[in-house]
């Protein structure tokens, strides 16, 4: 049997040097849950450190993502090579895999980035949902696995905890486990300061099975972790800890969060654990029970490799992983009619349930509006099979949990919902784009187009807040050719995010060829002027259509005028300077976008003109609304008129 | 005793012809709490729609705002003379005061913008807390009100929301009430889709007193609201509904939320209700008994009137309601040595205990780094005369809360967390935008200043973010004198919110005098060239002090250098465009700003340059991080070098 109790304290003890030795961190996690960890690791956990690629390890995931030298130290213990006792000295320096707080990179175990509290355990969900979800394609020999998240009392404060927490128990996700560090502090100091909630009874009043356990009582928590296997029910363990437990010092303050360290306490903590190797030594004998810990992971591994070799489903489950894109691409039936591009890019999705059968709709209480339900049948308690997640009104777990997916790997997680509900997801959002993963963010109700809902409901400074966001790309496709291609090249992205802003309201058709995918460039020239251009009108979305329109009155008038159509301004960025004012020209331009202008003095020099919307919107249909606020044929005819005549 | 039942049917058949009327809209809500409404104002309710101003009135706020025709109908038949029959006819179209969703007004009795699913119930608990710190100062004599929030399915969901469970329940604001429309659908279908939490078990768990209520019985109701009243806990009326009750094809359905209703659904409703009334007809008696039920709410705001003409704090309760700002201005100790603007801000905020003694800080777990609790005490379940609310790790709710304070009037809310977790507050705070309140966001920790937190802890997109934003300032002060002027103009400013980006490492005092409020005009020239401009630094925040030391290396090396402030952006932008360029200059420039570049081509022309992110962050010390990504004195000189060359 090997000695917890002494695996427990090499994690401690990792910890204490590691942050001395940087000079600041956060020992409250590591220490208050080091018991926790190691039982977990010791008898439960199925990982082989060898190999932590391996696509049916169970995952981990560091919700209180501050107390990342628990994380650091329990890779390192089980033998994970990237996380050497040389990465854990350089913790919290410059190109450290050993970071602040956890950076996605499961080549060393780090299967997620996790700190912003509240994301781990949304990411967590979307991890169990994806286990489930490919268990049911390719059954219990190949996918059988447990999600288990260190969760500290800020991430289950936040309201995107709560909203995990409510879909967990909807959903049933019997192999999540959450391992609360109940520790009863947080940065500003005691939780009661902020809380008096009976957080087990919360778990319980959504369905949880709840255990409370001495998170320092390593037999306790044993039986804890057993029992969470074996109830078809996701389950919390309510660990009752002290913080920076060993610190003489810090134990159970406020300080015991992140205090700095003193040589002191490093003293104090050796003789109060009775510990008498320097820093950064780990006793073999310890070593050696972490070592022989991780053999019921190796074997599993092993074995799963035996049962894949000759499972009749390996080839399906590889192509899954690697997520293929379709070719050719879907052919799209080509509306006559004006279409809202919502309903076009239902079309796609629709299309892909053949080509690409590993999509993952996750959809915040919108299936009307973007038709995805049309061919897909509901995830739920009792079927895993279906390929649509009902994440009810809950935006921001939605956008955490399609992180989770990405990077559990195996599907593609496609998150849709009304895009003024962006900023709720924007957070989670901004974790895609910082991890560099592969989602696909597919909004509806793009502008002033809802209509009568209102300002609250019309996005306005939207497109640009997320144009400034590093690595996410911004698509409003014209039309429904448009949006097929925003679709497959954000499909085909595979470093990094791309969101769809689409129209509820119809769409002009100003696309028929789809032999090429001009939508590549960022821009492209929509319509040439019939002669020498004296005008460029630039534009997006559903204004692509005032642009053609506008274009045919000003060519009537003798001004030979393009239309280019700009559906994603950060591949256009990445065009040679020289194509890029090929295309936009040298003539006056007029940018039309039924959004803030904030930016568009990246593509307009001073004398140019921008028409869209420098107010919030009005609650009225969207035909008044786009005459009230002037962005009309007659409009851009006008200021085209003028800005001709003065060039 | 007034017909309640007739009272109620009123309600729907306004609704009805409303939404008819305008050819779309939201008759769930409406028809489904037609009752609930109805006995709220005929037995309980303190208003007098005749002085909707009162400051004293009870608060009602209809969080699942689609519904908004249950608002309009009561304004309506309570006596609320800017929601005519007239009005309510233009429901939904441009300008009307009935818009889609309600949109703050407060003359007309609508207290607050809702109709994002969360922000009323959100709003409803910072006014909540308003009510309750008032009345610690002012006396129950003055301040002794209630708030009622209409709150659905999605309300709940939303995190947020469950934000609100928990954080009311742990302030135990015993006046606040939720009147949770039970109806079991959302828009997506029914909440079993997405939902199996037992809600009132939720409730109950956060110390809520929760009735579970027939939403269609009239006494159970009235004994509800009863309990709700006399209970010292926050209540939860749990009101089993129906929704679209009273049309027989919709009532339950899916599309009682808001299928389009026809001439057919009218003459059933009216046959099913027995209502032989024409369109947009109530019969007197039904007026009279509306009329009658609130006489209660007259001779309170009549008794209110009276009790205040001789009240001792009578004048005090005016001046807190007028906010008026501190004159002269609190001086601040100049700090002599480099100090973080968060520290400059703690100075400001304590010195505004005394000068404004109406700001009420709400915090989200950030005590430490803003100084704000030196010397403000908390404001708790036990005790309301503290000026600081502990809000948790519940940044979306605490922007709500302020929203709230600000609506209800007596207070001047103070937000406080990290610039990171802005985008978990975003939706609050474009709310405060949207509905023009003088909310002051402050925020620490502005850049990859945060250091070794790593990226998920840096902010780099977000002031562009908000930059794009309408209505919404965002100021991001050099140093101590910079954020004092900040803060003042923050306060001055009524007719919308403010953003203060405050940095957690230290700032180089780079102004000493404190004349004039120099920051008024956005921008300015910090420090004047030694002879004719041959370069401009512009910089914000920390940089700044960058901008200054390049500029005496600049100068020494003969280039003449102007270093440009620019801690508003928005304040510069009403400058007028001749004033813009005499501060600009005509000279090479360099945009110095530790994040994105997004939308700085408002102000840098092609030849011009930019230091600052175009990545996310790193996980290392401030001083390595500026290094790493090349934000140095050094490479500003290197860069300016180059363009007065090429100049």
């Amino acid at each position: 049997m090997p000695d917890i109790q002494s695996m427990a304290h090499a994690i401690r003890f990792l910890a204490l040097d590691a942050i001395r030795n940087a000079g600041e961190g956060h020992q409250g996690v590591p220490l208050g849950m080091a018991e926790i960890a190691a039982t977990l690791y010791a008898n439960h956990l199925k990982v082989d450190p060898k190999d932590p690629l391996w696509p049916d390890r169970d995952r981990v995931v560091l919700s209180n993502g501050h107390g990342s030298m628990l994380l650091y130290a329990l890779l390192h213990l089980s033998g994970c090579e990237a996380v050497s006792l040389d990465a854990i000295k350089t913790f919290r320096k410059l190109g450290s895999v050993c970071a602040g707080h956890p950076e996605i990179e499961q080549h060393a175990g780090i299967e997620i980035t996790t700190g912003l509290l509240g994301q781990g355990i949304a990411c967590a969900v979307g991890m169990a949902v994806a286990e489930q979800r490919l268990q049911a394609e390719f059954g219990a020999d190949l996918v059988d696995h447990r999600t288990w998240a260190f969760v500290g009392d800020g991430c289950l404060q936040e309201g995107m905890g709560q909203e995990a927490i409510s879909l967990v128990g909807h959903l049933q996700l019997g192999k999540l486990t959450f391992l609360w560090d109940d520790n009863q502090i947080t940065d500003d100091g005691a939780t009661s300061l902020s809380i008096s909630e009976d957080i087990p009874a919360r778990f319980r009043a959504a369905q949880w099975q709840v255990i409370e356990v001495d998170g320092h009582d390593i037999d306790a928590i044993d039986a804890a972790l057993t029992s969470a296997k074996s109830d078809p029910r996701p389950s919390l363990i309510a660990c009752r800890t002290v913080i920076a437990r060993g610190i003489p010092r810090l134990e159970g303050q406020r300080g015991g969060h992140s205090a700095p360290l003193t040589d002191q306490d490093s003293i104090e903590m050796r003789a109060a654990l009775d510990w008498p190797h320097p820093a950064f030594h780990i006793p073999d004998t310890i070593y050696a029970d972490w070592d022989n810990a991780m053999q019921r992971g190796r074997d599993a591994q092993e074995a799963w490799r035996t049962r894949k070799q000759d499972h009749p489903k390996a080839q399906p489950f590889d192509s899954w992983h690697q997520s293929p894109l379709p070719a050719p691409w879907p052919s799209l039936p080509h509306p006559n009619a004006p279409t809202p591009t919502i309903q076009s890019s239902g079309d796609v999705c629709d299309q892909l349930m053949d080509a690409m059968p590993n999509t993952l709709v996750l959809c915040a209480d919108l299936e009307a509006p973007t038709n995805h339900k049309r061919r897909r049948s509901a995830f739920t308690a009792t079927d895993r099979n279906g390929s649509y997640v009902h994440c009810g009104v809950r935006e921001h777990l939605m956008g955490a949990m399609a992180c989770g997916i990405a990077a559990h790997g195996g599907l593609q997680p496609i998150a849709v919902t009304y895009l003024a509900f962006s900023d709720y997801e924007r957070a989670a959002m901004r974790m895609a784009a910082l991890m560099a993963l592969p989602v696909l963010f597919v909004f509806s109700h793009d502008s002033i187009g809802v209509g009568s809902n209102g300002p609250t409901h019309q996005p306005i400074e939207v497109l640009a807040s997320f144009r400034a966001m590093p690595n996410m790309r911004v698509f409003r496709p014209a039309d429904a050719v448009e949006t097929a291609e925003a679709w497959q090249i954000a499909l085909e992205t595979r470093n990094g995010p791309s969101l769809l802003a689409l129209s509820r309201q119809p769409a002009d058709q100003v696309r028929q060829d789809t032999d090429t995918n001009r939508s590549r460039s960022g821009a492209y020239v929509l319509s040439e002027p019939s002669a020498s251009r004296a005008l460029t009108l630039i534009a997006t979305g559903t204004e692509a259509g005032l642009a053609i329109e506008a274009q045919q009155a000003l060519e009537a008038e003798g001004i030979p005028t393009a239309v280019v159509s700009m559906p994603c301004w950060e591949l256009f960025e990445t065009q040679p300077a020289a194509a890029q004012t090929e295309i936009l020209g040298t003539a006056p331009r007029i940018a039309i976008e039924a959004a803030s202008p904030f930016g568009w003095t990246r593509w307009l020099r001073p004398q140019d003109a921008f028409i869209g919307m420098t107010t919030f919107g009005a609650s009225a249909t969207a035909d008044v609304l786009y005459e009230h606020f002037g962005i009309t044929v007659d409009r851009i005819i006008e200021k085209a008129r003028e800005l001709v005549k003065s060039d």
